[in-house]
């Protein structure tokens, strides 16, 4: 084998919205046809507030056809053989072009401002579509149902069962709960049982953060300054809060083989996170007025951690490549995030090979896909001559 | 000079609830006395909930005369002596005595639950009385005004004037601002200038978190499992968000003089914290599609930091001590959180040898007391006779 297999654990995909009309159950498509006016506008205002329309506007020009991938499948295979990408986890919206799941149902999952029942419709549209383009090459895509779990676990557990039966291989949680029932309370057992059962690993991906703190505006109409700047410090924090919550709640001791990854937030946060979750655990002279704390874990936090959660490391940076020893090499799974702006694609041949150049081959080939391999339960054997036919040339990263 | 100056960045004080009474305006004293023992259930609750009563009584028990120097002046000074602290700052709280200000006017500053008109009497309370105590012994003691300035700016910046002239020396201002305008919008800007032009540091102090989130109860009437440990977890993150906010708000490029103290929150945090500022500073692959979000800053966040942060560094760590120049030498302020059960008090001498002890004299020197002599612009001359005389001697940390 002179290519390495090689696994995105970050992609995404979505229909254009007017196409997400087919895929809902039809007492939602009089609403969605109302509504859909009224979301283009707000996105659109949203794109102009997040995303800088000059530059916005060039990526797309240069990328169309690339981008269309986004809900073509033959598009789509001709972007991952190009990247080198044998088989792709894919997460829900596409961004520039909108195509994110009707009803509040994308990547975000946000709880206000959003119907709960509506959500859940516009989550599975996205889910059945989802199952319908994974066929097309089943070994190559890695589907995530989209799962809104806080307002009602009952029917998360039944979308996770649908989803096993329709071909999809793990679910995205929301990142943020809002007013609803954090991660570490037991109502969420169900959950986390019927994951177990059906060997469906829960995804957290960056994103959500509490955006309406930082994207303020001054009486004068103008966006309160270093907005960006905040978001981007602290947006990486949102999206391990979960796993805090689930470690110190318990949630791995009661479901050991759980498997969580959490995707798209960089991975140079790890070791500092996990020293303070075992500082936290092994010295209580701060917290004796507190009681006892840990002794309902069986385990420190980082060998919690270690055991049960990945980092979906997308666009992994040359720094991270260097520390992934302190990071923890076995749960760096790398990503190149298609079709986003921020990801590595089309120039993942090159942020790929400058990111690992030099490296043992060995810890190569678990960063881009034998990690992933093992987290994901692939079937190595059928991506065999995939990653054989379109992976990278080993020989390119010495 | 055998002995080191040393300054405890973190101490509190407070009256017991029912001797506040006299300091408030006289129109808020009926309300005071009805609210007073529906306060002290909910205490006791609160108390019951985040402290552990077995733990409590035996700490009352074992340090009553020490614990009454959170009111008592006498007492007090014998625990400095005590402790070595020729000088100290003064929070609000004493904590197992239920001796914060009224209202909701201690160190949480909660924004939810509270009328602000009434917070600001209690604050108002708290900071004559203090003001009082500071007057008895006013070299050694560093009082600051409690601020609820989130609800109205024009009364924070009336409320540091009274401070400066009523000889208080700095500020404390809420950690959290719950719906409330977060410290990046430039409605602040004229508490900052008030703050620079009057010499008063700003300090936020570390216990607010969502504490809603985690002490949830199971539909059983238990805790949610591992609420305490989250707590733990994530409660120094929450103490640098305003930090986080002010940086990227350009908050010290319109106001360089500004010095701001982030107390009892540990400090092993702060080399990541700047990494990552500055990291999403100077690296913008991943976020181009948000424009520029940098050129407003002079300068890289950890330069701001360095200029114009320091860290009230209570219960220093061993493991801190050895980091400090990656932490940085000259942002660390030693404390003993007197009089709180998680503090170094009555063990002070002991604890803060073992934290130190085999350091550089001149790093023992900064982190003791040359570092908050420089940020609070102390009189060390005046202090000079009671260092001499109560300080901790130099060679007992060889």
């Amino acid at each position: 084998m002179t290519r390495f297999l090689t696994v995105s654990s970050d992609c995404h995909a979505g229909l254009l919205p007017e196409h997400y009309r087919e895929y809902l159950d039809p007492q939602y498509r009089e609403l969605f046809d109302e509504e859909l006016a009224a979301q283009q506008a707000q996105r659109e205002m949203m794109s102009k507030l997040f995303l800088v329309d000059e530059f916005n506007t060039k990526w797309k020009a240069d990328n169309w056809t690339g981008l269309t991938g986004a809900w073509d499948h033959d598009r789509r295979i001709e972007v991952l053989d190009g990247d080198g990408i044998a088989a792709e986890v894919i997460f829900p919206d596409g961004i520039t072009e909108n195509n994110s799941p009707p009803f509040g149902a994308g990547l975000g999952l946000p709880t206000e401002g959003v119907n709960p029942e509506q959500q859940w419709a516009g989550a599975r549209s996205h889910n059945r579509w989802l199952s319908e383009l994974c066929q097309m090459a089943p070994e190559r895509h890695i589907g995530l149902a989209v799962v809104p779990a806080l307002w009602d676990v009952d029917e998360a557990v039944k979308e996770v069962e649908w989803a096993k039966r329709s071909g999809l291989r793990g679910i995205l949680l929301p990142v943020m709960w809002g007013k609803l029932p954090p991660y570490h309370m037991k109502r969420y057992d169900p959950l986390w049982a019927a994951c177990v059962d059906h060997e469906m690993p829960v995804h957290f991906h960056s994103g959500p953060a509490p955006q309406t703190d930082y994207f303020a505006m001054e009486p004068e109409g103008e966006l309160a300054t270093g907005a960006v700047g905040i978001y981007v410090s602290e947006v990486c924090w949102w999206l391990a809060r979960p796993a805090t919550f689930m470690i110190w709640g318990a949630v791995f001791e009661r479901h050991p083989k759980l498997r969580v990854a959490l995707t798209e937030g960089s991975c140079h946060w790890v070791p500092e996170y996990l020293e303070l979750l075992d500082r936290r655990y092994t010295t209580h002279q701060a917290s004796a007025k507190m009681g006892d704390f840990t002794s309902h874990l069986s385990m420190k936090p980082s060998e919690t951690f270690r055991r049960n959660i990945v980092v979906g490391a997308s666009v992994l940076a040359r720094q991270e490549a260097e520390a992934r020893h302190a990071i923890g090499l076995e749960c760096i799974m790398w990503g190149s995030d298609y079709p986003h702006p921020e990801g590595s694609w089309p120039h993942t041949v090159d942020h790929r090979r400058e990111s690992l150049r030099g490296l043992p081959e060995a810890d190569i080939a678990a960063i881009l896909g034998g990690n992933a391999a093992r987290f994901y339960d692939l079937d190595v054997e059928k991506l065999a001559p995939i990653a054989a036919r379109v992976g990278p040339e080993k020989s390119s990263f010495e």
